[in-house]
């Protein structure tokens, strides 16, 4: 079954037990692991380790991933107190609290940054790279399964590779990959794609027997997240984006095929794309970092011309279906790794209509994605700062309330900044769009408040400003310092930003 | 005098006077002019169009520039109420007036973006361009002056073309300029620059003589500001900027000629570059918006293989050198268009590293560049976003307290974020060295307080960290939200930032 997967015969004899190859990480070690967004991480070793550790085995690591990871590795590594850092995206429920009660040093990184910070020897020696692979080639190299994220740099900047040669990957993904790593400044060249479905690297990840101790055979699956019907409030959001972008189309300022498409991962993303599909739109391009079930819809209905990513995210329905058809998929889609899938270079290049999600968003158009009331850390910026600093137009969505209307997504002055005033074009919720190109932060503030914040907090949205405005004599941005937070404050303090009147 | 410089024949007959000129600028339009960080901006006409406007013409604009203008420009037509609407970059006194006081709307700009929004119609139809030159080819193509910001698009995009012949400056600055518009996606190719010395375009601005409506002859002296001699607090700042530099190398993480220096600009830039001509560096490439009397200062030891920017600001004494030796500056200097000696793809690949004042910084490293107590706009963020987010190593230097110590320049929390926690590597004070990299928002906190804040404020910044680090149960980045900006809310209400007590 594996066997005709490891074409290279000396590494045969390298094959261990999930607990032997475990042994091979060692207290203190930098570990750096395949994995983007739920998908093609490995599973057997992490879960042997968390074994050992539960068992009294003395081991803390810092670990560095692609993206997000599944349970199998962030939940039971962070659970049996393994990891003290963890670098650079999270979304797990386990991590995520180790994180915010400080038994993890958590560094929330922009995806296209973290494998050159890597090579700049930023983040100290790699000491194990753990690689999920659909085979090894007979050179040594290695195939990766459904993501490919930070690994390429990972095995060439590691001391030792771990691969966990997963059966239940189709050996037909062979090909999907396109894995090209950068120089290093003084002798970086250009990034040499100019369209979006430009293949520039090889199909595997460069390698080499020697480097490969230990090879775990494993068929567990990905446990990729479920996802939410669209609701009727996403769908709202979705029209909103897609009638603005029909209007560019008209106003001459995007072309009719429109710009290459990022979006970002969850259900308003699937809920744009589902919008995108209804759509007059033909002959698209995404160039993005997660492909979810709504771009496998998009390929199904011949929509996208390419889809470039650096991971394959479905549901767990949409996983048998990619790997029903995945001839078919083979052909359209490209991953890459993530340090060129988020390339701003790229991004810029190309001209990307970036399409992401944001926790809240100020009257001035400053964008919070990553902190729950300043402080608790939510899932990390991922690569939305790679993709929105140069798109040719950066849209973030939000719906306009949360908890049941007890949080205003439209805020005084956000509690945390991913995104300045300076990078955010367009956003968009359920209530309307304010497009803030052109404007100075008075006039974003009042588009914002007018089109996008839900009706129950427009009129203290605006009490603010006019106060704001009052206080500081009509200054380039009004605050009231000091008092700039009271909306937090109020729900910190009473469970609901509304006023006690209200 | 003048005619020798006009090669064009059949435009010799569209010289006209700085009245005439301005009258070609209707009410309502959008003026695109050339100038960057005082130099090479027109004078003579904005000074006629001020004065009709004083004699109550009606006229009110929209004015886009490079970066900063001299007075002639933003004072005189800020304070005759002609401007409306300022784009991208400023640094005068009347109009940061005018901003601050709700007269004329700003857009606070990344440099590098500003010609591009331009070309996809972003800011509406560009319907006048007024350019600096020195000379105007045999083709009607316009030779800047001293700086090229975003000239050549502005020329590309304008119904009409207003020249300032301007035989001040020396016509040996032919050759030095470098110019090159990207084409805008999807037929956008990699901007060819390798090498920080790769001259990659034409050394005029495409025009030709059609689109050219009229010459003003003028021999107006850019009014460049004057440079306050380095003290010992930009010493200090400079030295511990060296030390780490040099640390950096011995460890390897830097070559020994290091990599492109891009420094900001003023009086603590200055001293970083005084500071590098007496260190043990040789060899360096400056690879920077503006050109200051210290660059020149390092050509002339012979420490910078390649000097390359968009402008040259020097003081009137280095106004003089230049002058006097052209011959030998021309040949080390290359002004490109912003969008170029800006571009984040470009600034990635070589790998600059950044170094960019703040005005505050938090102790989780947000960086506010642009705001004074979260309303008032100084200047604007310039360039220092593009070079940042895309630097080898980011580094930002503040005095870490202002007004005679009556503001700490480390705060719990900046009032404006220009730059996230997730763009700053290092942080530089008079005090010392914070280096973030690889570290958690909490182990930056005690960095930056141990290591760069002034020491009168030590106590108060560490109090506020562990109040918050209780009150969120040691949450990813500890906050007392409503309380998160007492200093500055202490500064507004008593003058100071310290606690009566202290």
């Amino acid at each position: 079954m594996y066997k005709d997967r490891i074409r290279c015969n000396v590494l045969l004899d390298r094959i261990v037990s999930a607990d032997e190859a475990a042994l091979l990480i060692k207290n203190g070690m930098r570990v750096g692991t395949s994995g983007f967004t739920p998908s093609g991480y490995p599973k057997a070793v992490p879960m042997a380790l968390a074994k050992q550790a539960r068992a009294g085995r003395k081991v803390q690591i810092d670990l560095l991933t692609g993206a997000s990871v599944g349970d199998e590795l962030d939940g039971e590594l962070s659970e049996a107190g393994v990891i003290v850092r963890r670098v650079p995206y999270q979304t797990n429920k386990a991590m995520r609290r180790a994180i915010n009660e400080g038994r993890v040093q958590y560094l929330d990184q922009h995806l296209s940054h973290s494998s050159q910070q890597v090579r700049y020897g930023f983040h100290g020696n790699l000491d194990v790279a753990i690689i999920e692979a659909c085979a090894i080639t007979e050179n040594g190299h290695i195939v990766p399964t459904t993501s490919i994220g930070n690994s390429p740099t990972f095995v060439q900047e590691a001391d030792i590779v771990i691969v966990e040669l997963n059966t239940s990957q189709p050996p037909e993904m062979e090909g999907m990959h396109d894995i090209y790593i950068p120089q290093d400044p003084p002798s970086r060249q250009p990034i040499p794609i100019i369209n979006p479905g430009d293949r520039i690297g090889s199909p595997y990840i460069s390698c080499g027997p020697d480097k490969i101790k230990a090879i775990v055979i494993t068929d567990i699956i990905d446990k990729v997240r479920p996802l939410a019907p669209i609701d009727d409030l996403s769908k709202a959001m979705a029209a909103n984006l897609i009638d603005f972008l029909q209007q560019e189309v008209k106003l001459g300022r995007l072309p009719q095929k429109m710009l290459p498409l990022q979006s970002g991962v969850g259900s308003v993303a699937n809920a744009v794309l589902a919008g995108l599909l209804d759509s007059g739109f033909e002959d698209l391009v995404f160039y993005s970092e997660v492909i979810q079930d709504s771009a496998l819809d998009m390929i199904d209905a011949d929509k996208f011309a390419v889809c470039s990513g650096t991971s394959i995210t479905p549901s767990a329905a949409g996983l048998v279906r990619f790997k029903d058809k995945i001839d078919f998929y083979s052909k359209k889609i490209i991953l890459r790794p993530q340090e060129i899938s988020n390339n701003p270079e790229v991004a810029r290049r190309i001209g990307v209509i970036s399409i992401n999600t944001a926790i809240e968003i100020d009257i001035y158009g400053n964008v919070n994605s990553t902190h729950i009331m300043g402080t608790k850390m939510m899932n990390g910026i991922g690569g939305s700062g790679d993709f929105t600093r140069n798109a040719y137009l950066s849209i973030f969505i939000t719906a306009s309330t949360a908890k049941n209307g007890a949080i205003s997504c439209i805020v005084p002055m956000v509690s945390h900044v991913d995104h300045t005033e300076h990078d955010v074009s367009i956003i968009v919720t359920e209530q309307g769009v304010a497009d803030l190109r052109n404007k100075s932060p008075k006039e974003r503030a009042v588009e914002i408040i007018s089109n996008c914040a839900h009706p129950d907090y427009r009129a203290m949205l605006n009490d603010y400003f006019e106060r704001a405005v009052k206080a500081t004599n009509n200054a380039h941005t009004p605050h009231l310092m000091g008092y700039s937070h009271e909306f937090h404050k109020r729900f910190i303090e009473t469970g609901t930003m509304k006023c006690p009147r209200a």
